[in-house]
């Protein structure tokens, strides 16, 4: 593709304008939105709301109005990005207190099975996670297991599988119908962490009969650094399950200040202490902003700017690691490079902001209300010309940072 | 006392410039800080620049820039408060969460001890959260007593004593020293939870060879809506505590992405998912104040703020139902009166905001590092010829609001 080629998609392209909604630097391009998406102007004037009026003018009396529905008010937003009833969505804490939630939740339903199945390589909070929950859960045990041995670990002691819909290195992606179905039949309840699919695919969790999900918000949602994470309980669980960490914002009558817990009917038992307002507000804007987005358009420029980078790292003879066909992956794409660490902070130089995972992943997030196809064509461009000058990538690029 | 004597006690307070550093609103009298403290200008500008600068231009390079030393950092600059060391404190989560992750923690070490002993009337969540955690842990139980009874409910088979130090009803305050000792005289580890505390009374933990401690930053501290709580875990308890919430950002080597949790050293084990970094920015200038305030000044004007609230009481026949000796309390001051709800609403009218809280208490908090002896008068004397006007408190205030 030429550069030429890449503006006439750009031309055509139903999603072009979305690109202004966001605050991001001229000078860079910007392929790590699937590890902390921009700000969007909306959110700006949010958090500035948040702080000058409602805290700093209206004071306490802004729990009154407006903060405290923001929880099940955000959730319901969220709600059809994940193919989920309104009342099935709650935000707040963090996806790995969520996981927690949800987890000894689940292990908690049936004596008889208490074991957590889920893959090895999973996203670390995941199984750090599901260590905690079952040292919570009498009897209760992790089965870690590789993709390939997990439908033949479920059986009739598993509890619950525990997947992440979309991998956080690969961008392998399992098929959520399936995959809650064969959960089901072994008898076993089916929990999704979306951290790296909202925003990214379209989800249809209810059609799934999944049963629960986590996910977070800072990703693909642009909902700000640590953002508040939701968890998803489907209709038929919600009265049958309890949260293991009972704080007072779940409980039935929060402002009654009685000794004992009452869990709240619906997904307000799943809230503990008092949600990060100014956090909540930075991530309220950037969920409405899908209302306004056509999902089929995005899966398809999402294509397109695959295709250009996969264009790219082939001409920089890059070993990709994500599966060529869309249905098959998240939105995001990665390649092994014995020194992927230096050519990383190399693209950052040259503004090409992408990231490195552990040992040898180079990961560029692809994102299509922000980026253009003119992006990623200037990304692969700088990608294949800092391969090609690969002696250049000296030992000041050595030095890991603490987070890339 | 009159007008002109507030007016003088003004003249002379050491902490009259302090006023200047909060954005509070010129036509109210704020007296709710023990449940949200006021916006400083301080924290403004710092969440603007986290949104602006720090999200908006650095982006993910910002985890880099300060963000991942965030809870480590935030809870060294709160440690002078509670008398602790930098390295006993982090800041991160709920007061709820971090007290399960306490609690979990205290019930594990010894097979032999699994009694929560806490009050009851203690903040709600206190006692739900700990119903929680003794659920995950087998045959571990809390037994709540009341105040009278504390003592006696210690014994050979208790895990922790887990004490709110100031009451948030009365602001009866516990003695730091000796409720400490007399956990630790049964065998007991020590809880503290110093949300109505810290910021209003002077904290020693490590003099008082506390065990552990959480609060919350949002009242005295002025820390904003939901800012994230602490968590303090005495020096030599830390190798010996782990956290059941194992999350990523606990693990001793987060961005290694290994399957298997180890827990970092020090405090940074209490970690759980991603901080969110809007309302950890608010909270950090607003920690650094305190390093300019002195303590013995808030300590005095506190309890001259009161003796004014106090007197204004007495003129409308108030029953007081906080200590008056400043050692026994912390700093807020709560009446009872029969139509309490209306009575705060009525005052809210008149631009003086405090709260009510179940059943019949109107409490008020003395915050001196923004409230004026003249304030605490002005309050006082429309309390007084509010209390005096009660035929006009009418049913338009009698539909409680969800907070108040």
């Amino acid at each position: 593709m030429t550069r030429d080629e890449a503006r006439a998609l750009d031309d055509a392209d139903p999603l072009a304008a979305m690109r202004d909604r966001f605050a991001l630097p001229s000078d860079v391009i910007y392929l790590d939105g699937n590890s902390l998406g921009p700000l969007t102007h909306a959110s700006r004037a949010a958090v500035a709301d948040c702080a000058e009026r409602q805290w700093g003018d209206r004071l306490i009396r802004s729990w009154n109005e407006g903060w405290i529905d923001a929880p099940v008010r955000l959730g319901a937003k969220l709600a059809p990005l994940l193919g989920a009833a309104a009342h099935e969505v709650i935000v707040g804490d963090t996806t790995s207190a969520n996981l927690f939630k949800a987890l000894v939740a689940a292990l908690r339903l049936d004596p008889a099975r208490r074991v957590v199945v889920s893959e090895l390589g999973n996203f670390p909070t995941d199984l750090h996670i599901a260590e905690g929950a079952v040292a919570c859960v009498p009897g209760a045990e992790l089965r870690a297991v590789p993709r390939a041995d997990l439908e033949a670990a479920l059986g009739d002691d598993t509890a619950v599988l525990m997947l992440t819909h979309v991998h956080y290195k690969t961008a392998e992606r399992f098929d959520l119908g399936p995959w809650t179905a064969r959960a089901h039949a072994a008898g076993a309840l089916m929990l999704w962490d979306l951290s790296h699919s909202v925003g990214a695919v379209p989800l249809a969790l209810d059609d799934a009969h999944a049963d629960l999900a986590v996910g977070c918000t800072y990703k693909y949602l642009n909902g700000g650094p640590g953002a508040p994470a939701f968890l998803y309980v489907a209709d038929r669980w919600q009265h049958r399950l309890e949260s293991p960490l009972s704080g007072w914002m779940g409980h039935a009558e929060p402002f009654a200040f009685t000794d004992r817990y009452r869990p709240a009917p619906g997904m307000k038992r799943w809230l503990v202490g008092t949600p990060p307002m100014l956090s909540m507000a930075a991530l309220e804007p950037a969920l409405d902003l899908w209302a306004e987005v056509d999902q089929a358009a995005v899966a398809s420029k999402g294509a397109a700017l695959f295709d250009i980078l996969l264009a790219a790292g082939e001409a920089a003879s890059l070993p990709c690691i994500t599966p060529t066909d869309p249905a098959a992956r998240g939105s995001h794409i990665s390649f092994r490079h014995p020194h992927a660490y230096a050519l990383a902070q190399a693209l950052i130089e040259r503004g090409v902001i992408g990231d490195f995972r552990d040992p040898d992943i180079l990961r560029f997030g692809l994102t299509p209300l922000y980026l253009s196809h003119e992006d990623a064509w200037r990304a692969g461009e700088l990608l294949r010309q800092t391969v090609a000058a690969e002696p250049w990538l000296g030992p000041r690029f050595a030095t890991r940072l603490a987070v890339t």
